[in-house]
Order: structure tokens, then sequence, then C-alpha cells
């Protein structure tokens, strides 16, 4: 097998393990036996653990900028509905990431600091997305409302599947809904969004509240 | 020393270096140093680590419940804020069980079940401290709002500080600012609040937005 494709069957495995066993539990003897491969193989494409983490978490910050990049053409509540959707899925197909962030942090300083640049960057995005839903009416709220609003919807895609798992019933390690969770977060948009588009609330009210 | 006396400052010292440093990275054999005590006197009060996180855990549950008990007689936003600002106070005294959570519940199964079960005291609580602001016009919310409105404040108080830590500029393992996270789940409130009872929140817009 080429080099690339054995680092790229690293970092595949590596994430589904750090997704379905924790963070803390998966160590780079557990991984090598998982792919088996010798540990002297691992080590040649990655020298620690912290270098498959950071290759994971740069990953992850790709596909949440391109989701940010996007915030500003969100310009109805479908369109809204559509960009949590796809946050809530990346989100959980690198779960390991906000369930195990104090682990993460404490591990590696460095991607604690990456982390809050990240958050940063997802709160302008968020604010960019709530004031184009003011633009265009979708909303009707204060600025100050409005970057509330953004705050919320920021903090709601970063937690809530950490804390689905604390609810009675749910497996902490297998797959979230991304759509309940993203019906969750409209919830937040709902008292300010303008009679006009009420519409496809209601629709995916009855969807998910039956 | 007495019996108890060790065993009081044994778990006193084990709250304060899980909340400092968390609960992965914090020994038996790191406890006993830090208590000067031989591991032996340790092992005599606590066999494992296991049973000094669950008499913690124990007394998290017990602080909360008192808290819940309470639920119903909130019947003014100032109410409201004082109850928030004592749940956050709680959960940062005992910073390490939601913060560290993902930790805990795989390496402690019996305490995964247990967290479940206090969140669902948690929803019960904080429906029956909605429906009281319903019952006396501080808000006005139809009953799935108020539900709603419920669930938001559980999730709210649960995760917001293990979110402040990756908010630009905030440390991770220090003490929490339980105002402004009251404040913080207080806007939630917000739109549903009645004009009578506006003017708390806007006085505690002014002092925490300044």
């Amino acid at each position: 097998m080429a080099g690339s494709d054995t680092r790229e069957r690293i970092l595949q495995t590596s994430l589904a393990l750090f997704n379905a066993q924790g963070l803390a539990a998966v160590s780079t003897h557990r991984l090598a036996a998982e792919l088996e491969i010798s540990p002297g193989n691992l080590h040649y494409h990655f020298k620690t653990k912290r270098l498959i983490v950071e290759r994971l978490f740069r990953r992850f910050e790709d596909r949440l900028s391109l989701l940010n990049d996007s915030a500003s053409s969100v310009q109805a509540i479908d369109d809204l509905w559509l960009a949590l959707h796809l946050r809530f899925e990346a989100i959980d197909a690198y779960r390991f990431v906000y369930r195990d962030m104090a682990y993460l942090c404490g591990e590696y300083p460095t991607l604690a600091q990456r982390a809050q640049a990240l958050t940063a960057r997802n709160l302008l995005a968020a604010q960019a997305l709530c004031e184009s839903l003011v633009a265009t009416g979708v909303i009707q709220a204060t600025a100050e409302d409005a970057r509330m609003l953004a705050l919320q919807i920021v903090f709601t895609t970063t937690c809530w599947l950490s804390f689905e798992r604390l609810v009675p019933g749910r497996d902490a390690l297998k797959e979230a809904d991304a759509g309940m969770a993203a019906f969750y977060t409209l919830t937040l948009v709902s008292p300010y969004v303008s009679s006009e588009s009420r519409a496809y609330l209601h629709y995916l009210r009855g969807k998910y509240l039956g």
C-alpha cells in the first residue's frame, strides 16, 4: 500500500475510534492494533498521537470554514435550517472534538487556542447570518438582540450534541440526529421570526414534535 | 487527625484538584502527594478514585436537588435571576462534573446513568419554573413554548460554563462569572417577558452589557 493511502487510513480509523471510544481512551498502541500495522509503521507516519489529533482538527476547521463562508447568503428560514443541519452533521462527523474538548485542551494547549479562534470565527459568521436575516426581513430584532441570537446559535451548535447524551435514553457515542438538533436551534430564532416566515417553522414543528 | 476529618479533607482536596486540573489528570497517587498522606492511608478511606468521584457527584446532586425543590416558587424575574445565579454557582463549585462529563461517563458508567437521571429532574424543575412564570403572568408563552424554554434553560445551565472556555480570553480552569452566565440565560426568556416585568431585565442589561 502506498504511503499516502496508509496515512489516510490512519486518519480515518483514528477519527472513527476517537468518536466511538473517546479521545482519552484511544492510545497509539490501540490504533496500530486496530489498523493491523506495526507501532513502528504508525510512528513512521505520525510520530505522536498529537499529530493525528492536529490533522483531524484541521479538517474539522476546514469543514466549518466552508460553512462559515456561506453564512451571509442565508436569507430564509429554510436556508437557515439547511445551514444548521449541515453544521450539526459536520460537528457530528468530528464529534470527539467538542465532546472531549476538556481533555483535548488539557492535553494539547495549542489546540485549545485554535478552538478559541474557531469559536471567534463561528461567532462572526453567526453575526453575519443574523444580520442577513434581519436585512431580508426574515426576523425582526434590534442590533443587540441579533448579537445575542448569534451567540445563542454558536453556543447551541457547539454544545447541543454534548448535552444530548445527558438526556435519558440517548447513547453518548452514537450518531446524532442533526435534524432534531437543527429544529431545536431554530426554536431560538422563532420569537423573532416575521409572520411571513412562520410557515416553514410550523412545518418543522409538525415534523419533529408530531 | 480523626478519620472523618481526613475523609473530608480528601474530598475537599479532590474536588479542588479535579476542578483545577481535570478529572483525567488527577490520579490517586497525585492526590496522596497533594494531601501529604501515604497512598495506603488514602486507600484506607477510599479504595478507588471512583468512590471519591461518586461521593462528590452525590454532593453535587444534593445541591442541585435543593435548588430544584424551590423551582416552583420562582414568581418574578428577580427570583429567576437569583435561582439561575445560585445554580451556576453550584455548577461552578463542582465544575469538573459537566466540564469533564465525556471522560466521567466513559470511566464510570453508573455515573453516566445518574447524570441522565439528574438531567431529567432538572428538566422537570425547569418546567415547573416556567409554568409558575406563566401562571403569575411574568412571561407569556404557550404550553409548547414554555416546554421549549425549560429545555433551553436546562441546556444553558448545564453547558454554558463549558462553552465559555471556548470563547477567546477565558481561562478554562478558573472560576466562572455566575452573574454573566445568569444574564445570558435570562436573554432566552426575554422575548416572552410581559412588559410589566421588563424593568429588571433592563437593569441587568445595563449592568452586564454596559
